[in-house]
C-alpha cells in the first residue's frame, strides 16, 4: 500500500520509542549500537524503528556498512508544522472568543465605573504563532 | 494495546481521509451523512474514521442518537504543536547556520568593499515561530 509523505510521517511519529529515538538523535548522530543501549532493545528492533523513520524522511543514515550513523532530518517536520498551521489559526480564534466572553462576564459583574475590559492583547500569553 | 495520547493523535492523523474529514469539520460541525457524501464512502466507513478521531480527542460528537453531529476539537492539536517545538528550534538553528555559510560565501566572492552580510534577520521569511 502506498502512503503519502505526510501520512508516513504521522505514522512514524505514532510510536513513543520512535519519538524517543528522534529526541536522542536531536542531540547528535549516533550508531545503532549506541541507540540500542538506553532503550534496552535488540539491535534488530532498533533497526526496524530506524527504517520506519528513514522511509518517512525523518532521519538519514550514513553509508558505512559497519557503522551506519543515524542523524535526524528536522526539516522533514516542517511539513507537519505547515499542516498544523490552519488548525493553529482555528484554536487561536476559539481562545480569542473565549477571552472575549470572559471579558464580557467580568464587565457585567462590575457595572460601575463604565466597562473596563481586562487586558485585551493576550495573544502572546499563550505563545501564539502567527 | 494501550497507546499514549500523543501516539493516538499521530496515528489518527496518519490517514489522508481522516485529515480530509478534519479539514471539513474545521468549517463547521456536520453529520455522518453529510460527511459521507463528498468522500464517496459508506456511512460505516466514515463512522469508523470518526471513531478513531474521537478516541484521539481530535473530534467530539453530539449526543442525539439519530443525528450525532461531529465537531473538531482543534485544541487537541496543541499537544502535537508543543511536541514539534523542540524540533522547530532545531531546524531554525540549521537554517541559521546555512544562512551564515551562504553569507560567508557571498562575502568571499566580493572581496571589496568590506564584508557586507546579506540581511541577517531572515527568521520571518521562513515563518519562524519562536
Amino acid at each position: 500500500m502506498q502512503t503519502d509523505h505526510l501520512s508516513a510521517k504521522f505514522a512514524a511519529l505514532a510510536d513513543p520509542t520512535r519519538r524517543a529515538i528522534l529526541a536522542r538523535l536531536a542531540l547528535g548522530e549516533t550508531s545503532v549500537t549506541e541507540l540500542a543501549e538506553p532503550f534496552k532493545m535488540s539491535m534488530p528492533a532498533v533497526s526496524k524503528h530506524l527504517r520506519v523513520l528513514e522511509r518517512a524522511g525523518l532521519i538519514a543514515r550514513g553509508r558505512e556498512a559497519q557503522w551506519r550513523p543515524a542523524r535526524i532530518e528536522p526539516e522533514a517536520l516542517q511539513e507537519v508544522d505547515r499542516w498544523l498551521e490552519e488548525y493553529r489559526r482555528l484554536w487561536n480564534a476559539r481562545l480569542d472568543r473565549l477571552e472575549d466572553y470572559l471579558n464580557e462576564l467580568q464587565a457585567a459583574e462590575q457595572p460601575k465605573p463604565a466597562r473596563k475590559p481586562v487586558a485585551k492583547k493576550a495573544g502572546a500569553k499563550r505563545g501564539r504563532k502567527s
